[in-house]
């Protein structure tokens, strides 16, 4: 398919849908079981409406934020994803050097086929967290968090949506497995330091399995605990979608909340993460930063969440269908595209700052079937 | 229609679309008048969104429980259904096979094309439950509850929702009737042991009036009592879909109500069984077993089920899909899947057991339009 | 297209959609402007669901009722439609005498192309309605209302939802109209005994445009005394989609109200009829027959009229589908098909009467999206 | 494409569809990012239904009204559009001579292919408004409104709603821009006068350049009054959806509100104009005259507005399309089947006058979803 021109996040969707190898393109573009809530997340955006203030000076506006006290130049970062290389050969580098580039914060995924060092060197300039998930092995859990902090990352990033893997069924399907080619860097790395006693010579399958297996189901709030001891970097609760599960992360010492449903992948039939975002801001917004990711395929979805009451806003799958197009150019075209529109949709608003986006500027659409 | 691997109950209905023969495959994937019921059985579930409750210990869950006493290791159940052997040369035998293999409840049909002996006999070991319609003719309605006892069955589901037949349009257009190489096992024993009227010979088309008007308009729930009075089974009334009719089983002597619209095969236009659900539950939910299917396609389907009050849950078409595809290894298959992701789907809500299943779990989506 | 059997209403309109010439199909199958109302009205019935009662004695139900003191044993009409024989020439004396042999009501469009005259005589067992637009030449109007009474026609339908004709886009684009061998016979004969103005030899097209000028857009409620005046029959006021309506027309004499939107075919984006027979029932129908017509397709639409409150229900295209398809015999079997669906709906859903089907067998489905 | 007979604006929409050349077509059949709004403005219409009220005297009509004291036949007028050449080369000069022909006001864009003094001289006797952008060149804005003032328009339309450009994805990927042979004439008339600093020989792509960057992000609503000042005509707010703006443009002086998002061109996800139109009628509508366009697609449409509170009722794409088919016949011809729409619609719903249509008349689609 020759597309001449990408100029927003569908086209590069399109891209991706067209040219990616199809085992790899379902990896990426797929949900847990009848992947409900993946159509969900980009669906719902699209039921929330404007109600925009006109004829005020827009001849300036204001992107840049912090994050947890970091400044950043664009409030557009990018989602932790496993096995970017699978998307292009500089996989999660060239990601963090598109990041790097257009002021966005990068979270680097532990099942990353990039490790924590070879990121921080790519990207130094790059505002990095990491994000872990609760290992059985605790020796391995806290070596790999201080090794991120050694390498630079400001923040551990702790999904909490995934006790254990959800059923995907496309992956069934293709028996779905990690290339021969491909590593989960941080993990080799570590095993390597620790002399671990997982053999030379073992097959990918193995590997898999093996990390598949090191993720522990007996997670609980108080691994944050265990986390702020272990280094001292700030913890993000990335997962949540109750109010309920929200005070339960700060409660437990979380220093951000991050909206997310795992862009569909794990638990299906969770709420849409636009929807879910009023009430956890509404419980812990006005002391704790709340993120959002899921479903943000234009700067318009941004600015709904914004509103809602994100402090900034993560993608996924548009930073890997950039880079499948073109590695760290594409990403950061993209990354452009979603800043660009932010800002366009600003001006349109009549909303200057980013850290300041009024909650009337969205309504859900039920506002306007009142008889 | 080449399926390397059949990884969800979905994939099992694509088997069967395409590979049973016409007539059949409309007979089973159908439903009374244009279908509206049938359709949303499956559709109505997608309207329910889970409100999860992370990182808590998901090492072990439960999905032992017990039914009218009977202790089952799982909540999945298959559910009456007239004459399987047209999906399969083992039928209804297979059917109970693979639930004595996976700890589920296996309802027969009174329609069966298996009898209550041969069912008994093939998997003693599993929890067995004898569906029954109220027939004209007391005496053979009452030897033949009195054969299911002694065969082992242990529990009378009285069908409540056909005083009549339903009209299913793809029936009549393909003037469906049982082939000749078949029969309606409980009724042929029943009929050789009484030495009834009905002359050797007989055609099956004449076989098929003779059973269809066996069926008696002139039910009520006395009957209940009635059941009671000739057996000393507990009796489950199914087809209840209004809080009006639970409490009338109830205080009919029921000892179960079993949600169901029958698969949407008999009245149309009726509430889908996940709406219908709550209303049950709330009326007779705290004293009495409630039961649901119809439209059960995943195993989150279930954890939903169960959260809103059933206390099991049975399918009917998805059992039928898998026994299509490989006889009782078929169905077994089906109801490990939707075990395995009912347990997946439990890890990763924070449910550790089928007994607890808290209400608070699973919202209407209308919860999300508030403005 | 071979149809082997034809089972149910959509199946007759499936063989219309393709078995009749294309100017009289979308004369027959489209509605007004963007034919929203027209779609709706069918769509509407699905947003309905049924609350049965189960378990009661359905041995027996009651299917025949009054209408304005005339017993009919059918509580479904055939609705007034012009240029029947478009369809088949047998036209509007075939559908009378299917409505005579089925116990139906049948109403006579003004602008049928078969007389009061040839129907009273073609079928005089049967209970037959006329109806009438207010003419602006009040003589000839007088001459036909007492036409009807004298051929045995016991009520007179006034329609009230055309002052002026709607725009059929379909139409305007064939630029429709009565073709040569066919005659508005109603008016034909009125001319030939007044002796009117039309010369002979007058072209189709001038008198269809004759016709259309002779409707008055000046006519109000007092009409409906007028048409007291010049006759002894009852009046029924078609075409009331609104409370306000009902009461108007009630006040001024109607002796009955006619809950319809002319099938979507004058003014579009009227309420779908089944959606404005609430209303309409609760200001009158205590005192007044309330009857229905509009997107009746099955004997269950029929039945969720009967319990929002209308005493009868009409069809328009269904039994113009039947007589296209084999005239006589095919209306029959569209309304013996509807008959034995309500019938069948009845013993269903616990009803055995008619003339009482409670209020709340039938909720909006909004009902089931409470929290 | 032959279409023999184009009978409503769907089948205008339709031949443009086929014959524009494709950048052209997709300039005007578009809407910003996703197109939300663009669907959405024609989808809301139909979430409105009618309560008419029938039977009463429908003889006479009344179609005229008055605009800030202006007398016009039809309440419909033609929207402001840039560029309208493009369709056809009469471009705006046919567009204004076929609102003269029909009664209706002319909304000249500032942006058009055709000047004020062209217009003013050919369409003497149409009822003229001119739409402004704020300019940075304040100087060229007060010259180019009082060129208007002199060439017989009589008022001023100032578009409140597009501070900066939308993000439309077609223009972008079509790299769209206006064609060597047109211009954009008011602008191009003001250059020369005013001997500016733009050169002769400049190409076209430096002329889109130019004029866009002529547009002002810093207007505010004190620039309602600084129109006031360099003129004595009214000033229409343009773009105007929500009852805050309303007030605001109103107390800043505002003769008139337009609810307007600009066709769905500028910041998407607005809400519909019909669902915005209610609150500001509410706000305002009692002391100050309110307009709509956005979506309005037959005069069934535009007599949902009037009832909602408009005065009266712009469109845009549809008078485009007439223009692309046959210039200023075209264009009559769709304002034309406009008001016999809204004619008959009004015969149909018991209005008499576009200046009497009660707010009764409409409804939200939920009002019939009550219980
Ligand atoms: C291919 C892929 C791999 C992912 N891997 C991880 C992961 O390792 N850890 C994690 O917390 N989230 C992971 N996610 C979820 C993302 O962090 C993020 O929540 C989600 O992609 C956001 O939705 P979006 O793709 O619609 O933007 C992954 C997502 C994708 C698409
Ligand atoms: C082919 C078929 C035959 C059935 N026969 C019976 C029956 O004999 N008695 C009965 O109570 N229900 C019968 N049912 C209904 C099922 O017990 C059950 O309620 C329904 O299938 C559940 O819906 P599901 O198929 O979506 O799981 C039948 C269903 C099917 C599909
Ligand atoms: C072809 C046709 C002609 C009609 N002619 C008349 C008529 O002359 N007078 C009238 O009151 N209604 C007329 N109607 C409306 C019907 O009486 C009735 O209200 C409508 O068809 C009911 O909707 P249904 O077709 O969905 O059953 C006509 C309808 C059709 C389809
Ligand atoms: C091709 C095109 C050009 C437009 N140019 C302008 C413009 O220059 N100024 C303006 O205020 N609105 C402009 N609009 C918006 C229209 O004035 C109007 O608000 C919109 O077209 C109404 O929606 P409709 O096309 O669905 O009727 C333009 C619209 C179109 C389709």
């Amino acid at each position: 398919m020759a597309m001449s021109r990408l100029v927003c996040v569908g086209d590069y969707e399109q891209y991706a849908e067209h040219n990616l190898p199809n085992a790899v393109r379902q990896y990426f573009n797929s949900g847990a079981n009848y992947e409900q809530t993946y159509a969900d997340n980009v669906a719902a955006f699209k039921r929330y409406r404007f109600r925009p203030r006109y004829m005020r000076d827009m001849s300036e506006r204001n992107l840049t934020t912090s994050l947890l006290g970091h400044d950043v130049t664009s409030p557009i970062g990018v989602s932790p994803m496993s096995m970017c290389r699978l998307a292009h050969p500089d996989g999660e580098v060239a990601l963090a050097k598109a990041c790097e580039s257009e002021g966005s914060c990068f979270c680097l995924s532990m099942a990353a086929t990039s490790s924590v060092e070879e990121v921080g060197q790519a990207a130094p300039g790059c505002t990095r967290w990491f994000q872990v998930h609760v290992l059985k092995d605790r020796d391995m859990m806290r070596r790999m968090v201080q090794r991120a902090q050694r390498a630079g990352f400001t923040a551990l990033v702790l999904t909490v949506d995934c006790a254990v893997h959800g059923k995907r069924y496309k992956d069934l399907r293709n028996q779905f497995s990690l290339p021969p080619h491909l590593k989960l860097s941080n993990f080799e790395e570590e095993l390597k330091r620790a002399k671990s006693v997982v053999a030379t010579g073992q097959s990918k399958e193995e590997w898999g399995r093996f990390v598949n297996q090191a993720f522990s189901p007996a997670h609980t709030w108080q691994d944050i605990q265990w986390l702020k001891s272990v280094s001292h970097l700030p913890v993000v609760a990335k997962g949540v979608v109750t109010a309920w599960d929200a005070l339960e992360a700060v409660q437990h010492g979380a220093d951000a909340v991050w909206v997310s449903n795992h862009g569909g992948r794990e638990l299906d039939c969770l709420p849409a993460t636009i929807d879910a975002l009023t009430e956890v801001c509404q419980a812990v917004g006005d002391k704790t930063e709340v993120y959002l990711d899921g479903g943000v395929r234009s700067g318009l979805d941004i600015l709904k969440a914004l509103s809602r009451g994100a402090r900034a806003v993560y993608c996924g799958r548009p930073a890997l269908w950039g880079l499948a197009k073109d590695g760290e150019a594409g990403t950061s075209d993209v990354l452009q595209i979603l800043k660009e529109e932010l800002s366009v949709g600003m001006a349109l608003a009549g909303v200057k700052d980013v850290q300041h986006v009024p909650t009337e500027l969205v309504v859900h659409q039920s506002f306007y079937s009142a008889l």
